[in-house]
């Protein structure tokens, strides 16, 4: 467990961070309790007035963005970085109807998941209970500070969120409006937790603290993500990346198949649900792959080939080992030629992250052996990767795309970030003696 | 991740033990995936098969528990510890019809848990998939192999059991017959994979390769799933304690209440499920003290009450702070005075575990407030707190009771021994842009 190590003179500094943080974690924690209980409605009330801080602060959160841009000017940070750290009216506007979007789906604490009668009467009912206190641990954009506060807060969870430190002057920003309303609703402030040091120890902090925080949603890139999980001694679900593939089978449907690669590929190439490679059978190669090498070609993609794609596209380039490790995020796709679908699968399983796959075909049977043996979050038949989404799942929101196998796996929203818990009524009932399930207790 | 360090001759011997372990967890990864496939069928024959072999190598178990039980005699090991380890034909056959009772439950892989269409005719299934690879880390008993070796394969997981040293001569020769005919139906003796090493250094290797486990489930004493939980970097469902409570309310039928009383402390208090501390409202106290201590001390439990009960049930011994918090898992129950519900409550959250806590009351109201704000595994009204259990559940199994609140809570039977993944049918669907959902990733 988390012990506080007596103070010492060197460590001074850390002691006062280590005590501020625990400060906040103990009263996150005894907010937690009380955020449970919490009414939907005014839950929904609350959300509605963050959405209303937002839009009355947005002068003051664009002052205070305009103070971490200069500051990550001045840094020399990367241009595509300073571009997802800039604010506007219209982009805090958009987080204002997220917030409003999430007050308006369905509640899911209390809710009866489940809920049977045993032979001696005993009703038991599994009910749907908030997770307690989540850590949020993200970088740049400024938007994710108020969409998680939204969907932590209508799953009843008190959430921590840390983020990056070029962006400390907004989200304190935006932290600030969206909190100064809640009291009015039942619900503490602290509810929605924000850990504004910068030093990095105070993360460390956090994942050393499993009797406060249930859970942490690394949210960012992939340094963060494995430093949280390298660390953490609080359970962490990693949304990590997502080396997203498509097989073209023997029996696909050319056009289809055609759209679906450039949907996959194009249509927004910088997110974890395109895909990176391109799988084809070698009977339907010399058909397919001119049309979708033009289509992809002409909308910029770069594209990196097997021996035997090379021989079907002339002059591409060659595609190395750790292309089929790659997650490009970017205009580049790999292109492999296979001999049938195992030995896609195959590829599929040993090169993947286990994220969203795709097969195109006509044959039902080896459609429904691929959906059965590739073993990702999400495998789908005859349709684009792109649509693994919390909104597009219709799930009305999501925190992210797990890439784990414990609690949730792709899309999370307001139902995953929730746990259970049993609910038993009897009138009277104890318990009788005997049998192997007591001998063996 | 895991990073093999170069050799070195000081280290030579970790090195050994690493590249062993490290050999024995890429097979059971490789087997995971076969392992997912195999029908029910095949898979309740196997279990079939390894009861068989559990009766027709008795002997054999026996004698090689009997190595185990001489070698503990000689370390002078706690005669309760020589009992858990002691192996008998009658408990060979108990452990044999466990694993014939596993196979008669519903096969939980391929559930189609949920399933929707989209307005663009996407149909999304929610199926329940295995986890892969469970690291299971216990002690003493030796059934617990079986036990779990038949749980895991049931719901299509690898298992890689690590048992106490003390049992390891009675475990091995489990694992042994247990395994012998897996490959008759299809299912790679690795499936069920023992690390025989007796060096704990085994137990951190296992902890440090999230790339091959994805699950570690700690069964035994406190010591063992701390440190479980401290080092893993695998995520880890802890069995940890159970400080359970039972509130008898001023609204309560004071016979249901002594009956529950006794039947949650006396009818087996070594287990985790049974009760460590008696709340009483102060209205009721003096009519129901008396007649439960009655019955509770005609069974040998020895009572510490706070102040208000010693003024009652004179003579009793006191109750100290640590008696609050401990788990005795004996015949003795802390008793406490409280001046209503709500003190109650606070009362089981601030002390208890979160494992399984009771009101006896005839006053619903009182009832559903408890329920709802006792943030417990599993809660009870008039019922004894004995009946958390995945045999009493109905669910036909467990492999033991979860104190964590992610991925499983309570009872861990055959499905929560599961995850999902989402299959998508579509015919050509492709992902349109815009939106917030967009903006923001």
């Amino acid at each position: 467990m988390f012990e506080v190590k007596p103070r010492t003179g060197v460590n001074r500094c850390v002691m006062q961070l280590r005590d501020k943080i625990l400060d906040m974690l103990k009263t996150a924690k005894s907010a937690s309790r009380a955020l449970a209980s919490i009414s939907a409605k005014d839950k929904n009330r609350a959300l509605i007035a963050m959405a209303r801080g937002l839009m009355k602060g947005y002068r003051y959160i664009l002052l205070r963005n305009a103070k971490d841009l200069g500051l990550a000017r001045k840094k020399g940070l990367p241009a595509a970085m300073i571009d997802r750290l800039r604010l506007t009216e219209a982009r805090i506007k958009e987080m204002a109807d997220g917030l409003k979007a999430v007050a308006g789906l369905k509640d899911p604490v209390g809710e009866v998941i489940k809920e049977w009668r045993r032979p001696n009467k005993l009703l038991i009912k599994k009910v749907r209970v908030p997770i307690g206190v989540i850590g949020i641990i993200y970088e740049s954009r400024p938007n994710v500070t108020s969409d998680c506060a939204g969907l932590c807060l209508k799953s009843g969870n008190v959430c921590i969120l840390r983020g990056g430190s070029e962006a400390i002057h907004s989200n304190m920003a935006i932290h600030k409006v969206i909190t100064k309303d809640l009291a009015r609703y039942g619900i503490p402030a602290s509810a929605v937790s924000m850990v504004d040091i910068v030093d990095r120890k105070a993360i460390d902090e956090l994942l050393a603290a499993p009797e406060f925080v249930d859970l942490i949603i690394p949210r960012g890139g992939k340094g963060l993500i494995r430093y949280v999980a390298k660390t953490s001694r609080v359970p962490v679900i990693k949304h990590y990346e997502g080396v997203c593939h498509l097989y073209v089978d023997k029996y696909a449907d050319i056009k289809q198949a055609v759209d679906i690669a450039y949907n996959a590929k194009v249509q927004r190439p910088g997110v974890c649900n395109a895909i990176e490679t391109l799988l084809v059978h070698e009977d339907i190669a010399r058909k397919f792959l001119p049309r979708a090498a033009a289509m992809l070609q002409g909308a910029g993609v770069e594209l990196r080939g097997c021996e035997k794609t090379r021989q079907i596209l002339k002059g591409i380039k060659k595609a190395k080992e750790e292309d089929w490790y790659a997650e490009y995020l970017d205009l580049i796709l790999a292109v492999k030629i296979v001999k049938d679908a195992g030995e896609a699968m195959q590829f599929i399983n040993k090169y993947g992250s286990n994220h969203s796959d795709a097969i195109v075909t006509k044959n039902r049977k080896i459609a429904e052996e691929f959906l059965k043996k590739v073993d990702s979050a999400c495998v789908y038949h005859n349709a684009s990767t792109r649509f693994t989404d919390g909104y597009q799942f219709g799930m009305g929101a999501e925190i992210g795309i797990s890439t784990d196998r414990i609690h949730a796996r792709g899309p999370m929203a307001l139902e995953e970030l929730c746990t259970y818990k049993y609910i038993i009524l009897g009138s009277g009932q104890i318990r009788m003696g005997g049998g192997y399930e007591d001998a063996k207790n």
